[in-house]
């Protein structure tokens, strides 16, 4: 493992970019023992005062400048073909040059996702690379993937989610053996559609040495039922900001509480002084910012676009458990895992891996 | 308006029947004025002492005597052939009979849907009927559907849960032109699936006569953006546990915040002078139970299987409001605007109605 690591950050992409970057950046950096080094990809223009305003991370700081930055409303497509040398594309590439350990962006997701597939490439095995997302449940985090890379998925690309979530909670949780649900609805005459049951089917029969408990259902993921929990993009993706919706509006009511009379002013006081700032600390969604794209050569973190310098620093503190983990290897075990079990079921009635897999 | 409604109530349906049937029924009815009738379909043996333990509910109370009933992990198909004369097919039939305004169960929901189906059969110009739940959002309630009936979905099917959501949400919450979007994802390259794109497109251009306000994203429905919100009941159903399971989280939360310390609970006993009161019954998910099924010649309401009698009062609230209001009629005239729209539309490259209706 490196003694020093570098963190590569696209400085221009987000809603408040490069100011929330800037200041994220040094909220993360403060108090931190360990050694980092920062590359900001961007105009240097805009970046040099700002970085210089906090001494400590001018320290550790490099800028790169570019001029050219991808647009948040470009398609993946475009941004692709326009993007070379754009703070973003500059920042994966970083990280396929070997100069940094992880790349982090609060731009487009789709274009993200787009220039790490070109620069990075996909590893050996998977299909379709998936953003992992990690969820607050009463005991630590449970990791909910896809959150949005693919809108549509096959039962054969679900299991490869598995694989790389499971592989994923091992390395940033540190659970030894995470226990692994897929998503489904429990009302329905055949539960589910056939997509969930047949990737069902295909994680009972392929031994893969890994936890597989079945079906679970949107309550269980806050719950905590299975660590890792496995859905297509666009079902992840609802749940995720149905949650922090959710999360959002119980704050307000909470808020509502502790302000709406003298009494309950003076509560909140009190609980000033107990565990009012925890209960703050656990209702900030910037404190779960940072979804992580798997399936590739190296790793991207992808920033919340509207968040603020606190939830950038999450980013920051993510990406830098992924860096120093080894996730990657964890992957490559047990991608090698699923591809000898599907050898070794060949010629059985379950479908080979990737035969699905047409686009 | 009828001036005695009647409720007709399997009271055999739901993990803790019919005991949770018969106490959330007595909560119910306690300070009510509006008069109410209750029919309860079950075992006459079971339920006479627990009815006649509350004289009030006594008063307006009829037991219809079935010894059969239908069990929670029967599949539809069979339980509408074997459950004729069960509790819950007597309940659902009062409604057809005309004996009851409205049926309430805590049943299996495949069963109770097929049941209703064949019972009540559906409206005319509805394909598939839809489960409508309301959302609490900081202004009262959004409706969502559908929440769990219909796992796969064709764009002409949304249509018409737009249709029917938005009558719904005007008769029984009261606004008189309620705002329409369609939950989608907001990160992927082409905004979605082929599905919630068409069902967009059919939107727009179908002349409803509807405050339709396009794409929306999870966060958008505890936010209150639109007041219905319309996907398939497989996004609709784990969007609606997920939000469940991030209160309870939530909620457990505050209660550690207001319990771990002396200072803390000294805090909790100035707020229950003040709102925490309220706070606990905004986050009690039992405020919330109950599920509408939209697109029948009747109305059927279901609550939670494992609801407590808190909870299975408000589903029977809901139900008399639903009773109580224009919605079937409203129902009515918003599919006859479709298919007004849908007939001068005929002929353009818009997907007429009910094509790609094939199962």
């Amino acid at each position: 493992m490196n003694s020093q690591l570098v963190l590569s950050l696209d400085a221009m992409g987000g809603d408040h970019a490069p100011g929330i970057v800037v200041d994220g950046a040094a909220v993360f950096l403060k108090g931190r023992r360990r050694k980092v080094r920062l590359l900001f990809h961007g105009d240097e223009a805009q970046l040099k005062p700002l970085i210089d305003a906090h001494p400590e991370l001018a320290a550790v700081s490099e800028i790169r400048h570019t001029e050219s930055q991808v647009d948040m409303s470009a398609k993946p497509s475009e941004a692709v073909r326009r993007s070379r040398g754009s703070s973003m594309w500059n920042a994966v590439q970083a990280v396929r040059d070997g100069e940094a350990q992880v790349a982090v962006s609060a731009g487009n997701t789709g274009a993200l996702m787009a220039i790490s597939k070109v620069c990075l490439r996909m590893k050996a095995g998977v299909h379709r690379p998936a953003i992992a997302a990690s969820w607050p449940v009463p005991k630590g985090f449970s990791t909910v993937l896809d959150v949005g890379a693919n809108v549509e998925c096959t039962p054969a690309q679900l299991v490869e989610f598995a694989i790389m979530g499971e592989a994923f909670h091992r390395a940033v949780h540190g659970k030894d053996r995470p226990t692994v649900g897929l998503l489904n609805v429990g009302q329905e005459e055949l539960k589910g559609n056939d997509v969930v049951r047949d990737a069902d089917a295909l994680l009972r029969a392929a031994h893969l040495d890994m936890d597989y408990r079945g079906y679970v259902e949107g309550n269980d993921i806050s719950t905590g039922t299975t660590d890792v929990v496995v859905t297509d993009g666009f079902t992840g993706n609802v749940a995720l900001k149905t949650a922090e919706g959710t999360a959002r509006l119980v704050a307000g009511w909470v808020r509502e509480a502790l302000t709406s009379s003298l009494i309950s002013k003076l509560a909140a006081a009190l609980l000033q002084l107990g565990a009012l700032g925890q209960l703050r600390a656990r209702m900030d969604p910037n404190n779960v910012n940072g979804g992580v794209f798997l399936g590739l050569n190296g790793v991207v973190v992808k920033s919340h676009g509207g968040t603020n310098a606190a939830g950038y620093a999450t980013a920051l503190r993510i990406a830098l458990e992924m860096a120093d983990s080894a996730f990657l290897n964890e992957i490559e075990r047990n991608l090698s895992l699923l591809e000898t079990a599907l050898a070794s079921e060949a010629g059985t009635e379950v479908p080979a891996h990737g035969q699905e897999e047409t686009a």
